[in-house]
């Protein structure tokens, strides 16, 4: 039984954007990802999503205004809700979700990740 | 949309032992928990379960050893297995589970809560 260390999962990658699995809770991953910059508006029609900041600053842009989110603060994004995160510095965050969602979820595109597991 | 800020939700209790649940995504719970002190033996035949230290220092006494988690540290203790946490110090626990796992598993007793919702 192995336990887990964020600080040293995050030094073992530096691509952004690309979620890493780390744990897994029944059918949920945990994730961990670096972003910076802006990603792509979408929606995730069939699950909420979770979002905790464990460095740097994340913006949640949403039709019905803007999150900021600092390190130890969180947002359930529910499902059917159409988001973009943006990052003005690097910024790592802590992904829960079910098993095989897709970062991009109904939008697609380049930025379509597949996580692999770290 | 309202953001959660850990440390703010913290501030807000201070008894031990009893989970407050600060976020939901489908049908899990995010819930904060203070602990000090030993827990009881216990087993969650049907779920896996997610410790992420905040503060503090939390060890988890399996019986193939135990697990040592500092802040920025998680262990995910898979179902079946018969656990006991335990912390010397106080320690604030992220804990990630499906919606209405009980703290005590199948050992009940008087340390089981009933977590409210914060």
């Amino acid at each position: 039984m192995d336990k887990v260390n964020l600080a040293a999962m995050l030094a073992t990658f530096s691509e952004h954007w690309q979620p890493k699995v780390i744990a897994d809770i029944n059918d949920y991953e945990l994730k961990l990802v670096k972003l910076q910059g802006e990603f792509t508006w979408h929606t995730h029609a069939d699950t909420d999503e979770l979002f905790l900041v464990v460095g740097g600053r994340l913006t949640v842009h949403m039709r019905s205004g803007d999150v900021v989110l600092n390190p130890g603060e969180l947002l359930v994004v529910p499902r059917g809700v159409e988001h973009c995160p943006e990052a003005d510095v690097e910024t790592h965050v802590l992904l829960i979700e079910p098993r095989g969602v897709i970062n991009t979820g109904d939008a697609g595109g380049p930025m379509t990740a597949h996580p692999e597991r770290i």
